[in-house]
């Protein structure tokens, strides 16, 4: 395998497959608004996780979906022999942040081609060892996990919409993955505990041998079913946040490539840890822009550079 | 100067001087609801501090104030010489948390002999070299630091009420002390910014030397005038939060107690540091029972436990 300086630098690591949604963003700010960017859960997860580890990327998109994001994921060594390109308009989502810019409204959802999407690997996708299914519906993330042979991990993230929607879909999903990401209020809403431990525990006893549960600007605490298995960290401290959108993908995405490109053949809790801190620093760059704007430029080294502040600003 | 398993136990403690309210509080939870509580901001913080270095208190009761509770402050070596006993009732609050056991409702005050508290220093606590300002109205928190003389260090703690309605008095005691705290909605308050980072760089070029702003349950960050100096912690994990009342004063009293009993003439940041992850380890205990109680029988191999665990469940 060839490092790049924006590829997968560590000698270890595997590939990982990410499935989730890719899209065409519209974004207002309480200081400007910017039209087209690209999104999509798997957008950022795809390009936070390709800094680890060779991705493959299974998606949908439209024609209308420009070449430059499709080159963009090729300099990043994506895999895109599981993306589909299809007739008609690409995914469309639009949002509006509030003057704290924790609150957000969609504005308006077009799934265009995504509405008839369906995840069908490459069979060289099949036997792909670590997987991240990104943010989309339920039933979808549980149609990857059916093509899967034998996974090392399987980790799912999943938001607010799908546990009032699809709950029944996400139960069984649930109970099926390794890791589940989501952040503290879809806890709440998930367990009906506001306490995020309390939470966790609540949705280990569901399957999963881990949960991390994301808290923002507050950091994220990963929980496992062994005993003594708790980790907490802050986040790395943001003064201006420009754009949110997509940090939790992002954050997800740089978990998951970094647990693909550690050192032990299944990632230990102390592997855990360490990804948690990689998807913070990552996430901490995705807010600092638009879109993927910061993402897409970001080397390994610079990704470094957080996790080492982070140990340095937390140590005591 | 003797060490007990109660009392200070560093052998370079130096006293503190801590002024504050005492009071007996009724608390409601959602849960029960208890009446006759040791209450107020210097009975925790003293109580706090007292696990570290020799406290001298300054403050005011009723004659109605229980003898059980002297007899406490005198088991913890805190000297009572600058406690006023009055004819007249014990200040009393009343309030009441709300299901998340985040917000507060105060359903009562009763100021009673504190109306016309004057802090007069007895002549042997005015070279005290530490002083922590606990939470009462910053006119009389400045009229302690009036009486004080060439103190190593000077830290106030402060709250909404006195933001809101007496700002001047605040602004000039915020001018003259080294340490603030405070909590990140106070800091928003007080700052207009709702980023706990740019509020406490805002408090920072009004006067004092570090701010550390508290974030409950997510825990706390400190930030110095100088380069770099900026440290962030996670909150001790706490599943069950029994009665949130006097978190904040016994942080505060661990941090400067901490402080009083470091080895180095004057803190360093790195003391700062240690003296944040001991408040809130010390908060931690707090919460975990109503009033006191778990803190007035706290040791300080109890305190050593819990910030070893949290060091080791926030390394990575």
């Amino acid at each position: 395998m060839t490092t790049t300086a924006q590829g997968h630098p560590s000698p270890n690591s595997r590939p990982i497959l990410i499935v989730g949604s890719i899209a065409l963003d519209d974004v207002k700010t309480p200081v400007t608004e910017r039209k087209n960017l690209l999104g999509g859960s798997a957008s950022y997860a795809a390009l936070g996780a390709s800094l680890f580890s060779p991705v493959n990327l299974v998606g949908i998109v439209g024609l209308d979906f420009p070449s430059e994001h499709i080159e963009l994921f090729q300099q990043r060594h994506i895999d895109l022999s599981g993306l589909q390109r299809v007739e008609g308009e690409t995914f469309r989502w639009s949002g509006e942040y509030m003057e704290n810019m924790n609150e957000r409204e969609t504005l308006s959802i077009a799934l265009n081609v995504f509405e008839d999407f369906r995840p069908d690997l490459p069979p060289v996708y099949e036997t792909t060892p670590f997987v991240l299914l990104g943010n989309i519906a339920p039933s979808l993330q549980s149609l990857v996990l059916d093509q899967v042979k034998d996974p090392i991990l399987t980790i799912a993230d999943t938001m607010d919409l799908w546990i009032q929607t699809t709950r029944e879909d996400l139960d069984r999903l649930v109970a099926r993955v390794d890791v589940l990401i989501l952040n503290d209020s879809e806890a709440d809403l998930l367990t009906g505990h506001r306490n995020p431990i309390k939470a966790a525990e609540t949705i280990l006893a569901r399957g999963p041998k881990y949960v991390c549960v994301k808290k923002g600007e507050h950091g994220a605490i990963l929980v496992g079913k062994n005993e003594g298995e708790f980790f907490s960290t802050s986040a790395y401290p943001i003064q201006d946040v420009l754009d949110p959108t997509g940090a939790g993908d992002t954050f997800a995405g740089g978990f998951a490539g970094y647990l693909a490109s550690s050192e032990q053949q299944t990632p230990s809790f102390a592997d855990m840890r360490q990804a948690v801190v990689y998807g913070t620093a990552l996430a901490s760059y995705n807010v600092e822009s638009f879109s993927a704007e910061k993402i897409r430029t970001l080397q390994r080294p610079d990704v470094e550079k957080r996790v080492t502040e982070l140990r340095a600003i937390t140590q005591f």
